[in-house]
This record gives C-alpha cells, structure tokens and sequence, in this order.
C-alpha cells in the first residue's frame, strides 16, 4: 500500500446548494448531507453547503433534527437564491409545472445548475429547460425522476450509450407492487391488500395515481425517451391500471407458473414503438418475477449488453435523496453542465413511430366464465381460431359449490391486440358464456437474450 | 412534440481511438461500433473513428468482418499511435500488466484517456496510473474492469455517492455461476458441470483462476476498494473455490430453502471491512438467488438507497464491450478527465482495518458425517456448545443403502469464524465422526434492508 496520494491533501472545493421544497424528499436530503457529508468530500473532493431552505410556509416547516451544520432556517422567499453568487446549484422539490418550472428557469437563466425529480416538468417542458441550460453552460440532474435510488437515467445516458435498446421492462410503481406481493404472497383481495398499504404508508388516502397506472406510465415515458432516443409522453402509453385485477387470476397465474406484476414496457419491433402499462404475467424464471414488496426494477435489453436489470427502492425520503444527492455532486463536479454541451437529452426529437395499438404483437391470458355444459369449448375454440389465435395452454378446475360458472383459463400464442380484441368480443357474446372475459398480457422478452 | 433542436443539427466532433489487443473483447468493440457508431453519434454528438488497431501479429489477427468504416489494417506498431494527434483514446485489451502498463502510462503521459478493461493492470498500479492521468489532464475509464457490462463501477462511483456502503454482495464469475447452477438444477456433479461448461465455451481449458475464486477476488478487491473507499488487493480476499463442493451440499441447502452460489462479499461491521469469496448459502427469497446461468449481479447496501442490485452479464465479447465502448464515450465527452481532477479514484489511502479472519461473524452451514448410533448429536451439540454456537436447524435423513454413515446437516445462528472452525476441529476429532465436517457460509444480509 502507498503512501497519501496529494489528491487527498488538496482543500475540498465548497460548492453552495440552495434547497427549494423540504418536504419527504427534501428532508432526506439533508439528513443525507448531514450523515454523509464528510464521506462525500473525502470521495470528490467538494464541500457540500446548503446555503438556503426555501419552503411554502416557514412557520409549518418541520426540518429535520440532523441539519447540516450552518444549514440556514427555512425561508418563503427564493429571490435572495439566486441573488447568492455562492449558490451553484438549485435543488427543486417543489413539484408541479408552474412554480417548479419558475424556479428551475430562473436559476438555469442565472448560470445555476438544477437537480429535479419532477417527472412532469420534465414531460411538459424538458427541451426547452434543457436547451437553456445548454445556453447558459449549466447542467440538469434527474436521477430521482423515474424510479427512486435506481441509478436507471445515469446507466441509460451512459452505462449503456453503445445499445440499441430493443425493450425496456420496468416494475416502476412500489405501492402497485406491494399490493400485487400482498394479493400474491397472502391470498388478499384487491381492497384488502389497499388498505394494508395506506395503514403502512405504501399507498396515499386516494391512490389513484399509482393503482391506475398513471404514474408507472409518466415514469415509463422518461425512461423510453431516453433509451429510444425519442419524445414521448404519458399520453402515447397505453394504460391499465391494477385497481380492477381478480384475487383469481393471481391465483390462476400462479397455477401456470407465473406471477402477475404491473409492468410498465417499451419495446422497439419491426421500426416501431411501443409503450404500455399493464398488469402482466411474468414467468417465475424471470428475475422481475422476484421483485416484491415496495422495490422496483428495471430491465433493459440491449443490443451488446443482453439483459440488464437495475433494482432497488423508487420512491421514499432516503432513497430518492440518495439519487438527489448523487445529481447535486455531478453538478458540483461539473458534469452534466459538460454533457449537456454536446448531448440532446431528452430533447432528440421523436425518431420511432409508433404501433398502432391494434397492432401490438403479445401473449396474452384469458380468463372466460362459461356455464358447465357440453360445447362451450367449441365455440370459444372456433372464436380464437377465427382470428388465427392459438392456444398455448388451458386450464380448467371443477366449478366451486356456490358459483355460477366455470372459469376457463387460456394462455395464447402471439396475436395481435386487434385480434384478440375482437376474438373476445365475439367470445362474450357466446350464450354460453356468463361474464366479459379478463384480458391479461403475457411478458415475453428478446428471444436472443432469454437466459 | 416539437421541432428539432438546434444541438441536433451542429455537426458532430469526430474524435480518435486507437484499440491496443483485438481479441474477443476488441473484435467486439469493433462490431458495437461498427453497428451503432451512428446511434452513438445521434445520442452524445460525437463521432468516435478507429484509427489504429494493435495486435501482436498482424498476420493472425482476425478482425470481425463488420469493421467501422474507414479501419486501417491491424498492425504491430504502437510508435504510430502516440504521434497520431487525432488519437484521443487508447483503449488497452492486452492484458497482463506488463506490455499493458507500457501502454496504458506511455499514453497517460501523451495526454490521451485510457480505457482499459484490466483488472490486475489496477490493482497493481492503480493509484500510480489515475495520479498520472491527473498530472496530464487524461481520463481512465474502466467499467468493464470488474464485471463486464454490468454498469457498477459507474453507480458506486456516481449514482451511489452519498451512500455509505454497507455490504457489498456480488456473484461476480460466470463460470462459477453457470456450474452451479447446472449442478443445482440439472442434479449434476462438479465434473460433469465443468465439462458441460468448457464445452459451451462459458469456462477454459485450465478454469483454475475461475474456480478456485481468484478472479471473483480481484473482482471483489476492485469494488471493495470503490464502495469502502479504501485501497484493497485479492491477498487482503479470504478465497474459497468451488472445486470442492459436494452436489450433496446443494440438495440439502435446496431442502432448507438455499440456494448455493459463489459469492464475493465486502462486508463493514463495527468499523472493520471483511472481505470473503466462498460459496454460500443464498436464502431463495433473495433476489441473488435468481441469479443463474452465466450472469453476474452485484448487491449494495448503501445508508440511503438500502438494498440496489444490479444485474447483467458479467463476461463475453458484446456485453463486455458494451462497458468499453461507454467509456470510451465518456472519455469523448471529457466527463472522466474532468471527474479525476477532484475524485481520488482508486488511489484513497486504507481507511477502514481489515477484520481478523477469526472474527468474521456468520451463519454456518454444517454437514457431519456421522455413525448411525445414539448419543452421536449429544457429543456434537457439546462441542458448539462449549463454543457458544447456537443451532439455528437440523436435518438427518435415514441413511442411504451403500453408504457409510448419515449425514447431519445443522445451521447455525451467528458465529465467529474462529469459534466455528475450532469447534469442527473437535466435533471431527470424536470417535463417532466418520469423514471431514463440510463448512459453508449462509448469506446474511444488513437486517434494517430486509426486504
């Protein structure tokens, strides 16, 4: 072992932080700073000082106990922020697109660097903001945007910027998952398993945005556009959210040999994109079948790399403050300002059409309730056959004493949306059949990389 | 959707590498460029040509048939490369640390960044090549160095950096892995798994560097020193290889709900780093677990992110070129040149003492071979006993027809190496034990990230 390298006795570097919004996020930041903010100078050789807190309402701030030392009491007023020539970097955890959009313009105007975790400023305005912060030599950091701790955005700009990605598979929902682990692992309903995660924290009072969907489909459209190099947004996803999903077809799944998790997928075929967020049956083989409770996953197939898969917690105070705190260093060292010279994030424009929902090519899982007779299967059979759907497996158990119906489970072959779509249609109106049909999609993934 | 942005039509910077060894990693490095050099081009503004490739002898050399466009002719001369001022990267494929270290401190001091994929090159002359690199305003990158195309080195030395690193669990050689779990799944013996793999290609002629686990200890050296900030070599790696393992040992593992891999652990406990390669047990709700075949995934534990796993393949030409070419992407923009001016990458002084072997805390995997007589388990429970081992389960099957004596399978709570080894040493010394007692470690990972 050798001697201290003159690196290590060089003076740290002070870089100045304003904090705009302390709340869950925020407060983790600071703890973070104040846990490891020596460990961070000794790593980079930058002093970390939060020179400001800005926040709604000072008198309702509840910072918390392990302050960095110095960190100034909290503040409603953001113009002495940039009036501060010591504050390099602009931290914004205010959320929304109207104020948080005022703040990170206007620092990015001032010369400032921005970290964000705003997935729908990014959405709604991310060119613009990243061609000013071209403009102005600064730099954009939004690590926590899409899925918490996981080092994702920085292993799509970087780790993996010699692939063609050809899909993208992600468990990017923690509190769908957690209800998913829990109708799985304890046989709960759908409401049951709800309810457990709003008593833990896992699900907010109205859980709309997560159960529906509609989150897994903003975070899925970040991270397709990066890694199609393309523009899309949550309304090019096609989206179905877990708040309708049966306690039986988990339990059918499980029969085949698969678990139902809510994916949200991009995938590049035949020139086209894409882009769905659904309650999936994956099979136990795969990795992301073995993500449960509140961690999230990401799986990336590339066309060097194979499959590649980044797990971890996406959401809560100290996960997403480590994925903040990870920008706000790049920023002090000055790398993204440099990267951004050259590099069009999120701003290439889109460069993939995309598929026709029809269109979608995918395995798919049917659960038909048919009454106990001779001939249903005929009838369905001739449905699908119709359509040149094939049946890759069926199941079929003794009706259950007290309910109206046999449940028949088919998995298919490929087929189109459109097809099966219509397949149904014609199945549901069947006289033998006694309720619409559910509909599940199968994950299948690059046939060249499956293990 | 908008229109395009003005960065996208500036014309892109061309910059020079010149690829020292074009094995199988350098032909893939060829392909990925040949094959995305445009995508390259389109997502970070820069256009890489290859203006020299190296090789020992011309004459052999068999360069993929797909070459980027305009390569010149391998040659044997590397005085051209240095006077070539359009070579701005010299990606070094040698191996060895010999003719590699020429190469690589040779270009350091022309002011050209190195990519290099030579984990032993580091390991003994790390912090002597980044010092250099400083001094001369280059940058090293080295992400394919310690497992493959799994972008790890850049998530602990960015994505994870206000993390302090807890644990660090890696299943890191893919020979290893793929015997494994060819013995786990497919029932067969070390021999015939090694076979198997040498026939597929995944393990070489002589696989000792794999099997005994020294190349799994390099690995782990590397990250070790990246994620405890500290400066460690494979001699600081207590190594055990997988050559000895009983198929045996995996079924009754598999009975209590383990699997067996061969895992490269860092571990920090009270202020000291432990750093261990042995085949363990893997509880099957660990996320590792699902780890088969030849890929490779490295857990962190970090005091902010928890549990971060990241997954992929660790070796081949593709997957590994993936991790080069992305440096050589970073070098283009400059981000390692300018990240080496303040971080002291691989060159920190030791910061944390190493554990005593003898006080590694763990839980043991035991398997005694015993005579098929009473009062055997009362001289065996004596002997932990004495030593404060506490037994965590027990298994013992009827013994099988044909063979001599039954085997006790027993895990333990935690236990120091030390107390553990002397207590084997007197349970294999009792008149009633028949064979050498089996000591593997069970994985126990840092209880506040249990999932």
């Amino acid at each position: 072992m050798q001697e201290e390298s003159p690196i290590e006795s060089a003076p740290p570097r002070t870089v100045g932080v304003a904090l705009v919004g302390c709340g869950i996020v925020g407060s983790g930041v600071l703890k973070v700073l104040a846990d490891q903010g020596r460990l961070i100078t000794r790593r980079t050789g930058v002093e970390l000082v939060v020179r400001h807190v800005i926040v709604r309402d000072p008198h309702r701030a509840h910072p918390p106990r392990d302050l960095p030392p110095g960190t100034p009491a909290p503040s409603a007023d953001f113009t002495p922020v940039l009036a501060d020539r010591n504050v390099q970097i602009v931290v914004e955890l205010v959320g929304g697109t109207t104020r948080a959009y005022e703040v990170v313009a206007a620092s990015l105007r001032a010369g400032r660097s921005v970290v964000t975790a705003n997935k729908a400023l990014l959405a709604a305005r991310g060119p613009e903001l990243f061609a000013l912060a071209r403009d102005h030599h600064a730099g954009i950091g939004f690590e926590a945007s899409s899925a918490g701790g996981i080092p994702v955005v920085q292993a799509l700009m970087h780790g993996l910027v010699g692939n063609r990605i050809d899909a993208l598979v992600g468990i990017v929902n923690g509190t769908c998952n957690f209800i998913l682990t829990q109708m799985t692992r304890a046989g709960k309903t759908y409401a049951e398993a709800l309810a457990e995660a709003q008593r833990l924290g896992f699900a907010e009072a109205d859980p709309a945005m997560d159960v529906k969907g509609r989150d897994a489909a903003q975070k899925l459209a970040l991270l397709a556009s990066l890694a199609f190099d393309t523009r899309v947004s949550e309304e090019h996803v096609l989206v179905e959210g877990i708040d309708t999903l049966d306690a039986a077809d988990i339990r059918y799944a499980g029969e085949l040999g698969y678990v139902i998790k809510l994916l949200a997928v991009g995938e590049r075929s035949q020139e086209s994109l894409s882009l769905r967020v659904a309650p999936t049956l994956v099979s136990r083989e795969d990795v992301l079948a073995d993500v449960s409770g509140s961690f999230n996953a990401v799986s990336v197939y590339g066309s060097a790399v194979g499959h590649a898969l980044f797990y971890g917690r996406g959401a809560g105070s100290l996960p997403t403050a480590s994925a903040v705190v990870s920008d706000i260093v790049q920023c002090a060292l000055g790398l993204p300002q440099l990267a951004l010279r050259s590099m069009p994030v999120l701003s290439s424009p889109p460069s993939t059409p995309l598929l026709p929902t029809d269109r979608i090519l995918a395995r798919h899982y049917l659960r038909l309730t048919a009454r106990d007779e001779p001939g249903v299967l005929a009838g369905v059979t001739r449905c699908l056959g119709d359509e040149r759907i094939s049946i890759a497996s069926f199941l079929q158990h003794e009706p259950a004493t007290g309910t109206t119906g046999v449940p028949l489970v088919i998995t298919t072959h490929h087929a189109r949306e459109g097809a099966v779509r219509r397949a149904i249609q014609r199945i549901d109106a069947l006289p033998t059949i006694l309720a619409p049909t559910v509909c599940l999609r199968v994950l299948d993934v690059p046939k060249e990389f499956a293990a």
